[in-house]
């Protein structure tokens, strides 16, 4: 916990910038793809998923070094959890400041392009949580945690920014929900009467389907990859960083 | 044989998975694409093929530790071929192993599929074994036989993931058949009355015309990379990594 | 100033001749999306935006080693607050021959692109400068700005060519006014009057927004990567290659 | 000339399977967009061009190490002139044997396509040789040439795949012509009376222009990157490898 306290400043901001960036990519594409090509949801939800790919790519690209960029608390729970286990990454501390400075960004992302798009920022009203919705964020979350703590355990973080956009991009179109898989993205989301906002009585049952579906992709990981429940150093998404040059 | 044997469940379990994650990719986004863009077939299989080339890619990149990422019976057959020829790769019970869990796999993803859109799962009824799709099979089905196998006699076996995934994205538009490419995914898709299934009695001409295309694609590749004929090392995707970090 | 006089002349062409293609790219892709899918604004801007992604990124591997591939008068000028500071980077003359270069270079791709679509060169009526707009033209160049530095700054500079592309492709969709980000570009704009044209009478404000952008950029760059204010040879976009393979 | 005669025979396999299937994807992919999205014209050519984007990339990543993977004889003829000018790179009768092999798997590649589409192999009819379309052939060709060789000259040869794909992803849309930029590609796309076709009458005009884009990015290249004109070693695409893993 104290190792990482000088810089933790720091990363609160990388966390919170990017998380931002991030909603405000996934509502702003949304309210132009909507305004665009008002005839056909399909073809919006793909320029939506596209821009999402791109943009999500080069957000952990850029924050990356600084925080490791999980812009989602769920992310930033399996990495306190992997790390208890071998005494190493993110400190409880640390994991509150992480999922608090991603929550109050995202929030800010939808106020963001809201602005951008000249939009007024109200609640929105779009009821998301059916059944077969949820059961798509238990998969969604389950994939995206398997993906990023996979390519941790067998030491191939650096393909972390473009794996994840693409998984994402494919998500937002195999599972029935638009795969929301995050939690600070959905509490921000609802901060949006758009296209890609959410009712905020769907989200409590989002979220809880995202821990769920966490936990199964936990226990996939440990299953596949046994040695990652052994040593948190190949575990981890990078965090440390704190001067990544100096 | 036996030196595999300790981990082969765990390799049955990463291809079981792999396969219901790729046929619920292919399923999901072409209900999703029927749903959200019901005018427009071409539009359609954009949508679907774009999420396949995403998120294929991802799951190669999770599961290729594990067991290789076949997801392909054609595949993995072709690898125990290559490595008969050396004395090395698959051997035929963990040949049998990895085509029965692909195969369970893959109508896995159908059901998980049909779930998350909240489809009931039933037999396609959609006819496909046209004289041009059957052509269309062996094309698709050679070329990724030559892709897969080039990669891994050039020692190039870390781009396989986006380039198979690039190599289904354009085979779904220039082969005719769609590129099902996939006798696991032929018999997965079987269970999707959607835009995306193939009715049961155009599967056997399907999977046999891939059995030729993977005949073709094996034959191309030991004219053009005649060294591959003589070291299963350099061949076999790999599938030796029970524990990947320990 | 003295060490990177000789070649000079070459660099001036290697970024007039890469913003010249940049900007025909982006006109070019344009007149054909307009002309192609005349009822469907968004598909339209798919187009245009898959265009630039795939153009941009190749332009900055064939140009990056000789001029470092700015193709932006922003990109220049940060490049050379941050060599200043340390002694190092672009000098005054290059700064302005840059910004010359990149401008006329522009210029000439709207020309270009004009006459390969047998358009008439005419002055631009799109209106653009609404306060949203104006909103995201400081988001996508402060973006813009912060990608390319911190990658510089973490040592990373060979994802710049997809990871620049792979933002401005995001960037079209999530921010207003489809991210020009660039005062050079938006010169050249004005030269076609069609979808991808700017009004000389917004011009400015643009430009003035995205200086605005480019200064919080660089702000959010010193924060979160302090090291990057110390030494240029980090921070700076590479530039020094006059003659690459010699 | 005699040191690469062994394995000419293979290499020239290459060119033709290649070239084959390069026809095959654009043509196939062409016929697909057209019978799936016939409403609109700019759809099509959206599918068109991601599609040869995924398998253009492919294509050169299995053959690359064969034969170079040029398809393409204007690239074959430069490779020839600039290792002339070294006393390296194709020879005279191993240029010829690429141009044939070329030109001969191209037809065929419509052939194929044709065949999986069930229909008719004839003469194109689509007339395209308007000066617009012709200038596009030239700032095509000039580009393409420019890239692949100036990657060659700095080393970066590994990069070819997903920037040759790229770069013709690109240029379908901001050239006029869609760019074609090679002419065994235009021989055999008037075997294919389909979107993706050109009329016999328009095919010289098309070469003519492809020849002349080819001087004009000989010339840039020259220019920009000086010492690729002093060994042929740094400037050729690879065709050396004839038994790659032996």
């Amino acid at each position: 916990m104290t190792t990482h306290s000088p810089g933790l400043w720091r990363r609160a901001l990388a966390e919170a910038l990017g998380t931002c960036l991030l909603v405000a990519i996934v509502v702003g594409s949304g309210i132009a793809a909507q305004q665009l090509s008002p005839n056909d949801v399909g073809l919006q939800l793909l320029q939506n998923s596209t821009a999402t790919v791109l943009g999500l790519t080069v957000l952990i690209l850029i924050f990356g070094p600084v925080s490791g960029a999980h812009f989602n608390p769920v992310v930033s729970l399996v990495d306190w959890i992997l790390g208890r286990r071998a005494g190493n990454g993110l400190s409880l501390k640390e994991l509150g400041t992480y999922v608090v400075s991603q929550t109050a960004g995202a929030i800010g992302g939808s106020v963001l392009a809201n602005a951008m798009f000249e939009v007024s920022t109200s609640i929105s009203s779009k009821d998301r949580a059916t059944p077969g919705h949820l059961l798509g964020e238990i998969v969604a979350t389950a994939g995206l945690i398997l993906l990023i703590f996979s390519l941790a355990a067998t030491k191939r973080g650096s393909l972390a920014a473009p794996a994840v956009g693409a998984y994402i991009g494919a998500a937002y179109w195999f599972t029935s929900s638009t795969s929301f898989a995050n939690p600070a993205v959905t509490a921000g989301r609802i901060f949006s009467d758009t296209f890609a906002g959410i009712a905020p009585g769907s989200a409590p049952g989002f979220i809880l389907m995202q821990l769920i579906g966490a936990g199964v992709g936990l226990g996939l990981l440990l299953v596949l990859f046994p040695s990652s429940a052994r040593t948190a150093d190949e575990v981890a998404v990078p965090h440390t960083v704190d001067k990544p040059v100096s």
